[in-house]
């Protein structure tokens, strides 16, 4: 098992409905070790490209897209999500279903801080339908920029995203990827890497 | 001027409505190069207090704080906000207005993450009219834990939030405090510290 495998058999929580609950180190409090851990392997698994920015989206992927552009040197954009953007003029905006909030949710980056050929690595803590991920993906390609790659904390792997950005030819790092969970004996098994 | 001050000059944009524009490096596209500076010097104010744990809001302090708890070697909590909290038995749950969305937000954090006793350092990217910063001193008090400090990128010093906070005799530190700012000249006046 990797660091992060070990963390979440430590410290995560399996609870009914396919929940992975990891608020106590990754998306609320913070454990910064982790998460520097976590910077540092994305970093090691997209050595060798080129990157000019780290993308992600509000509000738990900054720590991690923090750290990492502070790995690269590169500069750092958030999306920003709402129920509605203000104006589109001066945005690219997508959409994504938000299944915490169980409505759909506009993302965006205002325009002059995504540029053509750009090469844009995204990143974020979690990975399951692939909304929010694919929302990105569509904005970074509005602007005629270049998706290098997608680096994941914690993939569900049960779950329909991952699957769906591997056809389509992404190259897809998770860290971790839960296989099964199992609420009853909190026993979780990862895909072998 | 000091490296924040200098930055705002340079690339801050004054808009009509009291409003200062710095999305191109500090919430929106993050310059990770500016974030250090200002833990670096948040750190530097605080040198000397024992701090537990560093307590930010979603989502534009999440890149500061997670800078300034990896220097500090110390956990960083985001609280969270949202129109309604699912429930409330599990968390400490105050409220800021949101002046951007024009809308009171319940904010909150999970029970587990502050603890009684704790000194916690409280750190946002502005500091307006300090809705944000009472809500989690509220949420801090309701833990029974301690507010060291307040660690603020930019406060707005023409509206009220740090004279309260400093009348209410609170360790509040801002790098750049705006004292007024011109729409047509885009001229920017600072407070002497």
């Amino acid at each position: 098992m990797n660091f992060l495998e070990e963390k979440i058999m430590a410290d995560g929580v399996v609870k009914a409905g396919d929940i992975l609950k990891v608020d106590n180190f990754l998306n609320h409090q913070i454990d910064i070790n982790v998460i520097r851990q976590i910077a540092h392997e994305l970093k090691r698994r997209f050595e060798g490209e080129r990157i000019d920015k780290v993308v992600t989206i509000e509000a738990s992927g900054i720590t991690i897209a923090t750290l990492l552009g502070d790995l690269c040197g590169v500069p750092v954009v958030f999306a920003k999500k709402g129920e509605t953007a203000n104006s589109t003029d001066d945005k690219y905006v997508s959409e994504a279903y938000s299944f915490t909030h169980k409505r759909m949710n506009q993302v965006f980056i205002s325009r002059p801080y995504l540029h053509a050929g750009e090469r844009i690595l995204i990143v974020d803590d979690f990975l399951a339908d692939g909304q929010a991920v694919h929302a990105l993906i569509d904005i970074v390609h509005q602007a005629a920029a270049e998706v290098v790659g997608i680096g994941i904390a914690i993939e569900k792997g049960q779950q329909q995203g991952g699957r769906i950005l591997r056809s389509e030819g992404y190259h897809l790092e998770s860290i971790a990827i839960v296989e099964s969970m199992d609420p009853e004996t909190q026993a979780i098994r990862f895909r072998q890497q």
